[in-house]
């Protein structure tokens, strides 16, 4: 969660950055017989790895990869048999159900040589090491990042291996704020009952969640007593106490008749001091994103003084790195920023509708809702991370004369409160859902955060209208259209990352259901786009093909469910080929729809249609547009041989 | 939930089914000056009535609707001021959360003469009283019957009034099986957090669920201190007791800093001995359907024996009543059954294959998993009303090498556990999902139930592909298929009505991806169409085109989101018309990718597409499909209107 952010660019004169090679981490781990400070140790000198592979690739979550950095450490070098050698006849299984903290397990693989060492260059990058958890990296056993599902899926695993009489315990790592998820309390429950002594669950309980305090989020309330109740063990611990972990993974051990969980007591951002506050602004900037060369400085040099002191206190040399120049990332010019656009008209819109109440689940920062927070705090609803909660609760409101405005990803919104949305349409009801952080890109979160579903996921429901702005204007025109002018509920699908939009909607541009709006004129080809990178695509790719002599129209076409059948018809009349771009899979898309309106209609009229047919790449953004060919390159090659 | 009972006949000679009228009931509120002793005889009356209405349209659930009867009418007649008078600056609301027992509020709502009295003989009718709450239902305030969705629903209510300046509690009951859901667990915390002393949740705690106990099904731990220490003001009483009920909801308006919870201790079907037991198999029989003509004799006579000697006791004369013939409803010969066929293949699969595990969400009758229960206990797994834990779950077991087959009705599986679908998908793990009660029909549950949304909501899903089989045979095809032949995932959609299939599968049909299969031949019009009802309905439209002189094809096209085009455009060569018939949301189902599929590949190829383009209407099989113009009767007609 909460993958918004761009990479900062590095300033000039920036430090190297460093990081410590396989041998250095085996020198030390065959040299230093206290167990408790070679954890001390190799988890710092994973810290180091991790920051080195943020910093590098410019994205990742520093906070939560070093909160519970000291406790998997332990864990996998101290605790684990076989540690996820998933086909051994026992073997201890570990996944991380919050996934965005993977840096700090591809750090402990790559050091124990489970996953090869150039993989420390390849965080987030193409054919690398994945945003979040996927089980093609070598060491790791579950997809994770889409939060809540861990206990379920541990309960799955160890149901398997009893079946098939295998052996092993599975831990399996959770968020605090994740447990305010509704499927942990769901699986807690059932895994007692079934007495799967065999699972064990920490909470890396570090007290922060994206934006704020888990406390001011949505408070969880009496942690301990509550997973007692649904028939834990439970215990409590120093996460960065080795001793204290030590004791209680043993103590664990004795345990046969029920599942354990640990409730580690730990620092967001944990190993380096400035990490572990929220700044000034009363909000927490290090969950997401990389730390500036600056900081970067200081963190490693916080963490290597540490280290060498600990090796020094063991008779050991310092640590060697190794180092890379900080890439320099070029950020373009005239970026269109649709958060943030969206954000200011919500506020404004808010002014003049005073029944306008405005939720999110833990992504105020990433939805824009910091402003409307400010100015209307009694009509902004923090719901934590409890989406199905969210929608429901819209569903209330909306009941009883309020208009909700709900906001989160689109990946969680569409999909965790999927038969929400549902319900509350059947009520006819009038809200607002924006879906944040929607299609292919970025691509370095990976699958579970690139939301090229959403369509599929929600277009069937009657009564509910999907919206897809292609600049910060038309962004601001679908919020006003959503709150004025439509009479049922409207979806909003939101793309994050700032874009060049090579293009301009027309003055006097309205909106129009079903409707698009002409961004590039051309007499033989029409393609349809929507969003600011398909359209952008789009746009750059009808220049490439003029330049080549062939002429491409390309049109805006926001509606994500609706298309005026007769106005398509007319439109394409003059065109001989039609091309569909979808930022989504190609199975009920919107060039579906498109293509769907058009069959029979005119004899020899010729569609070719894009967007995605498998899961999305994970990698920089310009690499997973040209993998899934949607880069405007790819596009104007693709129109070329069909139409040729 | 449990819907798939089918209305049982009436035997000759049966008795007339008896109701009261709402004079009577007047007569009685207003003799009864004891208020314990009023509610008593009018809950009776209330179970009456529901009790008719179930009878005279021949389903519904009356075991929940008589466990909650009693506190129902209590709060009605005794603790609410301006009970669900919604635009009232002062109202107390009431609502289940549950639904499926809407025959108790109806029946009160009737008795109060908030409901017109003749809809009385209109439960689940057409233009009547739906099989769950609908809030186009005067006194209904929320649409229920997606389990779990309650509390958050009532925060709603209560924040919009909070900020609209207007006052009054919000009454929610809930199910006990629904505090399986994790929604529920993932609303109490934050409705405690924000100190919502306005919401009051009634537990109806009767202690069996669609098929067993729920402590057998799911157990639900230590209920009292689960809620204490989330947060809420607890107390447990005989759910049948108006003194305890008293004196709890007395202690409840003292409550001033947080949300309470009374545990009622009921039965399920109190008021009825015979109701309140489970059968001598182990199974309830009296959580959805009607009780036979026997039954409601000794039903009717029990309550309404106890109403009149608690009249008598209070000097007044026995109840009136009026009465109407037990319908006497037709049962088709020669019916497909696809449920018991599908239960019955997966037990020879299973024999055949050890590491097949079957799982379902309470639901196992409906299911059909009962011979594979018997069969290999150790390999089923129950895992209650929690769709989200047993997808993961799922996904956790496929990862460690089982064969997981996933079962629960499609509105509820495809929607509630979305996210988790796509979660195992990026996996690539291979899992077999079964969603029963697929489709328009039965139509008498209503849109919560009536799923008509599943290709869309799961279509897009890559390596899930989604199969519908047409009848018994093609049901054991589809699921030998999906685990011997598939190697990827396979999502089966499943009607659960008992079909006349007037169509036979060619002796040597074997299953392709993405083709059909020819039911009926012809030579004008190609009909493609997938399922029993619909596939049964295009039949019938063919052969009644063909009395008028017009020749139409009827393909059974199983594949839900894999059209071969090839193959589709080679057939469609020789057909003017193309007709598309879905049992779905036309948006986002079969049709339009078949008519996506043909778009630019024939010069004057028409197509008319069929299907759902509002949300279903309950109702009579019939009168539904009729409604909604998929009767081969309308069909054919559309299909001359269109051709000529």
């Amino acid at each position: 969660m909460g993958e918004a952010a761009n990479i900062t660019s590095a300033s000039a004169g920036a430090p190297k950055l460093q990081y410590v090679t396989p041998a250095e981490i085996k020198r030390i781990r065959e040299k230093i017989s206290d167990r408790f400070l070679r954890a001390k140790i190799l988890a710092d000198i994973f810290r180091i790895n991790a920051l080195y592979m943020i910093r590098y690739t410019g994205s990742g979550h520093p906070g939560s990869t070093f909160s519970c950095m000291d406790v998997m450490t332990w864990l996998w070098t101290e605790e684990m048999e076989n540690p996820n050698e998933v086909k051994a006849d026992h073997a201890d299984l570990y996944f991380s159900s919050k996934g965005h903290d993977v840096p700090a397990l591809y750090a402990l693989l790559i050091g124990l040589e489970r996953i090869p060492f150039d993989m420390i260059h390849k965080l987030r990058k193409f054919n690398g090491l994945p945003g979040h958890p996927d089980v093609r990296t070598p060491g790791i056993i579950a997809n994770t990042g889409s939060l809540g599902m861990g206990i379920s899926k541990a309960r799955g695993m160890a149901t398997a291996k009893r079946l098939q009489g295998r052996s092993g315990k599975v831990y399996v790592l959770t968020g605090d704020g994740e447990l305010q998820e509704g499927q942990i309390w769901e699986s807690l429950q059932p895994t007692a009952n079934q007495k799967f002594s065999e699972i064990t669950m920490i909470v890396d309980h570090n007290k922060i969640q994206s934006d704020v305090y888990v406390e001011d989020t949505s408070d969880l309330g009496k942690l301990e007593e509550k997973f007692r109740i649904f028939g834990w063990e439970v215990a409590r611990a120093n996460g960065h106490d080795f001793q204290e972990l030590a004791k209680v993974f043993a103590h664990f051990k004795t345990i046969k008749d029920r599942p354990q969980v640990l409730i580690a007591d730990t620092l967001k951002g944990a190993g380096v001091s400035f990490m572990t506050r929220l700044a000034d602004d009363g909000f927490y900037k290090f969950h997401s994103g990389a730390p500036t060369p600056e900081q970067y400085l200081a963190a490693w040099r916080e963490i290597s003084d540490r280290v060498n002191a600990n090796l020094s206190s063991a008779g050991l040399e310092p640590l060697q790195f190794e180092s890379r120049e900080i890439p320099v990332s070029s950020i373009g010019q005239n970026l269109e920023r649709l958060i943030p656009a969206y954000g200011d008209e919500l506020v404004k819109l808010a002014r003049e509708h005073k029944n306008l109440v405005a939720m999110d689940a833990d992504l105020m920062l990433d939805t824009g809702l910091i402003l409307f927070q400010k100015e209307f705090p009694e009509r902004h609803i923090q719901c934590g991370i409890a989406e199905q909660d969210m929608v429901s609760l819209a569903g209330g409101m909306a009941l009883q004369g309020a208009l909700p405005v709900v906001h989160s990803f689109e990946c969680f919104l569409s999909t965790r409160a999927n038969e929400h949305f549902y319900n509350n349409a059947t009520e006819k009801t009038k809200i607002i859902y924006a879906g944040c952080l929607a299609g292919l890109l970025p691509g370095m979160p990976g699958h579970s955060h690139q939301s090229v579903r959403g369509i599929s996921a929600l277009g069937s429901i009657p009564g509910l209208i999907m919206i897809q702005p292609c600049n910060e204007k038309e962004t601001r025109m679908a919020l006003r259209w959503a709150v004025e002018k439509n009479p049922e509920s409207t979806y909003i699908r939101l793309v994050n990352i700032a874009c060049e939009c090579p293009f301009k909607l027309p003055e006097d541009y309205k909106l129009e259901v079903g409707r698009g709006v002409k961004l590039v004129d051309g007499k033989d080809i029409l393609i349809f786009a929507y969003g600011p990178v398909m359209a952008g695509e789009a746009a750059k790719a009808a220049k490439s093909l003029s330049e080549k002599g062939i002429s491409a129209a390309v049109m805006n076409f926001p509606w994500l469910n609706r298309v005026d059948e007769k106005w398509l018809q007319d439109l394409a009349q003059s065109y001989k080929f039609v091309v569909t771009i979808d930022d989504h899979y190609l199975t009920l898309g919107q060039g579906m729809q498109i293509r769907s309106a058009l069959a029979g209609t005119r004899p020899g009229l010729k569609v070719l249609s894009l967007g995605l047919s498998e899961i999305p790449a994970c990698g920089h953004n310009g690499e997973v547009l040209r993998y899934h060919e949607l880069d405007f390159e790819s596009m104007a090659q693709k129109i070329i041989s069909a139409v040729t």
